[in-house]
Formats: structure tokens, C-alpha cells, sequence
């Protein structure tokens, strides 16, 4: 059995690791705070959302403030308990005793 | 500041956090050893092994058993310290608040 196991392939890249982190302590978080947050450019944190939203680890909600058009990311039940397993995994492997 | 500044993108990977965490408690460990912990193909190992000894994260010393060739593998003095930042980064990312 690897010393790997547990650890989530979809969460193993800093920038997810970034966006699920802060996702654990807000609500939501729009593309712009997630940008300035991660400074990395646009096209990285849009593949980067897509392929968490993909395995239904984040939602979106797009919404008007005024008339201008706003994007909001959140983690879902899903991405949350999963993201849980995957620290709980990094946590073992960095401790790992063999 | 970017909430991914001290993350070392050379570790930023399962199997290298895997090679570093064992080589943290492990004065050197071998090929077959290390891929047996990880599960991995020999060409995976020896492509993230390439890598952390580019960055003389890793050092190999060769030597016989016998007859046997074997090569062990161990962190260097730069690799544990890099390491210990990395970790140190992937901590304070996790727990960040903002």
C-alpha cells in the first residue's frame, strides 16, 4: 500500500491547495480577491477553478452587483470533506515514520 | 504578496513530498525501497529523483553489496532546509485566514 494513498491528485498543486485553503474560511470568494490572493494570472486560475468545479469540489454564483456582472467561488459539502481527507493525508506523509 | 510566495515549486508534487518526508527520517534509503513505499513505476521514481538532484535537494551514493550495485539516496543539507520551508509554507497556507 503507497504512502500516497490517501493523498487527492486533483488537490496536488499549490494554486488548488491555495484556492480550497481560503475557501475553508470564507463563504465565498470572487475572481478577483482569488487573483490578487494567488498572484497568478487569469487563464491559470480559470483551469485551475474548472477542474476543481469539474470534480464538483467548488460552485459558482454568478450575480449583478449594480450592472456590473459578479462571479463568487465556494467550496462545496463535497470539495470540503474531501479537501479534510487530503490534509489529513499530507499531514501523515509529512510525519510518516518508516 | 502572493499567499503562495515560500510554497517551493520543486516540491509541489505527491511523489516529492513522498521522497522528502522518508528522506527526513531516513539517513538514506534505496531505489527499491523508495518504490515500493510509493508504489510508483521505476521511470516515475527516477524522473522526480532527476529533479531533486538537479536542485541538489537529493544526494546518490553508489556502491557493491556483494556483486549487487546499489545506490542509496539522502537528502542533502540544502534539501532538508528547503524542505522545512516548503512545509513550514504548506502550514501557513492551510491555516490562512484572511
Amino acid at each position: 500500500m503507497s504512502i500516497l494513498k490517501n493523498i487527492n491528485k486533483v488537490f496536488d498543486h499549490r494554486v488548488r491547495l491555495g484556492i480550497m485553503s481560503v475557501l475553508m474560511t470564507n463563504d465565498s470568494l470572487d475572481f478577483i480577491t482569488l487573483k490578487k490572493l494567488l498572484d497568478i494570472t487569469d487563464g491559470n486560475l480559470a483551469s485551475h477553478i474548472k477542474a476543481l468545479e469539474k470534480e464538483n469540489y467548488i460552485k459558482i454564483r454568478k450575480s449583478f452587483i449594480g450592472r456590473k456582472p459578479n462571479t463568487q467561488y465556494s467550496s462545496t459539502h463535497l470539495g470540503t470533506l474531501e479537501f479534510k481527507k487530503h490534509l489529513t493525508a499530507l499531514e501523515h506523509l509529512i510525519n510518516i515514520k518508516i
